[in-house]
């Protein structure tokens, strides 16, 4: 097989397992679910990907990849505005990029060998967060009395409180606003005088 | 029994039942484990409450009220701030409010019933909360060009992004200076004019 076709193969993968991971979460997406969601066997599955768990950190790490694309572009602030946006979960529009983060941040509570290996791929949503923060700054749209970091860590908090929000099923049709005076909390103040 | 003597030994109960859940979890606080943590008897336990299930919402309706108290006093955050300065838990210093808390929040991922049954219950900090922006607006301390109900989903979006950062064992030590611009953005803003 060529490179391309190597590549569409995993991309195929990928968005079955997105899918089937979103719908049964991690136990109970099953080697049997896991080739349904495909369409390929378990042979074709596992010679791309190792085993179920590399299956889902590579998922995790394509997921976040997006994000930080997001991020990169349009702010951290845009990604909830994605997540608030997104249809309510079924069996025919399982949630994306939420059902993937839900069950990283259930694991993450859960399996403490998962934190380690998680680690080192959740530094790419970090990263691009500051990056933007950086640039942002530059072009005099940020407040200035407060360090990137700080702001980086504020973003990412109320990103962690909305995955956690839509995850206990509370209601999201009032969070919109929110969502505008957390972009306002980051941004430069405006001045009255 | 007095009236006082029942209240003693309900106060009881429920500080042992506390260290137990948050050491154990909720499946994993058996019968035997509630007697050894109240050193008291089933027979006793479930004198007061009905079952494992009706000890662990009054726990969690004790610990709401408790908030809600320091809330009206202090503000939500400083229930943050104080979930910050808790020690980390183990076997002997089991977290406080963050396991109930914390239970509270896997139960409602996890449990739909569990989710009628707690929403009448988590009304106590919501209200607290709006109650002391109220009070605090009407001091003239809180900005004014932002809808009460915004500035109550916004503190209580970012206690649970920070129960959920806690849960998943991540660093915290960097958080205080998050929650000044938290508290800040709240606050009426300092004009420069």
């Amino acid at each position: 097989m060529s490179q391309d076709h190597l590549d569409a193969r995993r991309r195929q993968i990928l968005d079955g397992a997105r899918a089937c991971f979103a719908r049964y979460g991690y136990e109970g997406a099953t080697v049997r679910r896991l080739e349904e969601a495909t369409g390929l066997s378990r042979g074709a599955i596992f010679h791309h990907f190792r085993d179920k768990e590399s299956l889902f950190l590579a998922l995790a790490e394509d997921d976040a990849l997006r994000m930080a694309d997001v991020v990169a572009r349009q702010g951290l602030v845009q990604v909830m505005r994605d997540l608030l946006s997104a249809p309510e979960p079924d069996a025919d529009h399982p949630a994306d990029w939420l059902g993937t983060r839900l069950e990283v941040s259930r694991r993450l509570r859960t399996d403490p060998e998962f934190r380690g290996r998680w680690a080192e791929r959740s530094r790419q949503l970090t990263d691009a967060t500051r990056q933007r923060l950086v640039r942002q700054r530059e072009a005099g749209n940020l407040r200035d009395d407060v360090d990137i970091d700080v702001l980086t860590s504020f973003l990412e908090l109320v990103l962690e409180g909305l995955v956690s929000h839509l995850a206990m099923g509370l209601p999201a049709d009032d969070l919109e606003p929110v969502l505008d005076l957390v972009e306002e909390s980051v941004r430069r103040h405006r001045r009255s005088g």
